[in-house]
């Protein structure tokens, strides 16, 4: 293809770095931009920018964070004796979307994989634990996903929590909601017969 | 929801702007940029900056430039004498993609629309004009889509184009490759069938 501009070329490599963004997209993007005024491409570049000069992790639970500790660590009203381990930031917006859940997170920023070269050391587990003996913690919730290295995770942040007071819990494992019973893979399934619950009618 | 970083929140409204990106999209683009380096954010807004900043229109052809004459109008491999007149940008690398026409380009900016208020002032056709009585011009090619609008526009251009030693010729009009005849519009099928070609068997 004859290069028609150095300017859109470049911005179609830029863009199509983006996750799920194809060159086809990033063109349709770019030809997009370019017929925007020099005000939503000034939001575009600041928004970029900020992200790459302004935003940090949060000291307390490594959150992104505009401060040095994040809006949820310091608002009042959420329950500070509930955090909420999970594996990245994006398991945060997840849970936030229900609106469901009033206590802290913890972000571990992975998983425990010895075959990743991935060991507790990369993570911010030690942090977890040093928050937990600076303020008084009730529970823990390991919203972390069913896999062997989420499990591995979970088992080692178990292990090494040296205070039996605080209650440990997990999410729910079991047949998603809508799916059906024959697609459902055998471990689930299995485990699901297993950890039959009792049934309640709800009026 | 409750917001965790008025940084993100403005890049995910900032992105959410983007054609085919809604706000989950741009949240896993925000979550994936704030993990990239320095380096790779900076190509992202230098490249939407310049956009902003540097990339004009060809004084010649209109279409997207890097300097006064873009790089195809300045090539000296194309032939200057056949222009081919599109309605938009995206047409051209649509055409440029198929590594086949050697002429060059003129970008309308829209089609002829009186219920839409889009006269022929707000395209570029006289500048088409202008551009014809300028140089020596063999060939008009209108690649202009097979829609009321784009009729309108072409036959515009005809009528008022006084040089009846120019060849004007438009993009052939039948059943699409690969379509079924029983899902092809009234329409068009009528219209192949009146406007047959002779059929070829190549060898």
């Amino acid at each position: 293809m004859n290069s028609i501009s150095k300017i859109v070329d470049e911005a179609v490599a830029a863009f199509s770095t983006l996750p799920g963004i194809g060159k086809k997209s990033a063109l349709r993007m770019v030809l997009h931009l370019a017929q925007q005024d020099k005000k939503k491409l000034e939001d575009l570049y600041s928004a970029v920018k900020n992200i790459s000069d302004r935003l940090i992790r949060c000291k307390q639970c490594h959150a992104y964070s505009d401060s040095e500790i994040c809006a949820i660590c310091s608002d009042p009203v959420r329950n500070k004796q509930t955090i909420c381990v999970i594996e990245s930031i994006r398991d945060l917006f997840a849970i936030e979307e229900l609106k469901q859940f009033r206590g802290v997170y913890h972000v571990l920023g992975g998983l425990i994989s010895p075959i990743d070269g991935m060991g507790p050391e990369n993570l911010t587990i030690h942090s977890l634990f040093k928050r937990i003996e600076m303020q008084p913690i009730t529970e823990l919730i390991l919203a972390i996903r069913p896999t062997i290295e989420g499990d591995t995770t979970s088992y080692y942040i178990t292990r090494h929590l040296n205070n039996p007071s605080i209650k440990i819990s997990m999410l729910a494992r079991g047949v998603s909601f809508g799916s059906e019973l024959e697609y459902a893979d055998e471990l689930t399934l299995s485990r699901s017969l297993l950890n039959r619950t009792p049934y309640i009618i709800s009026e």
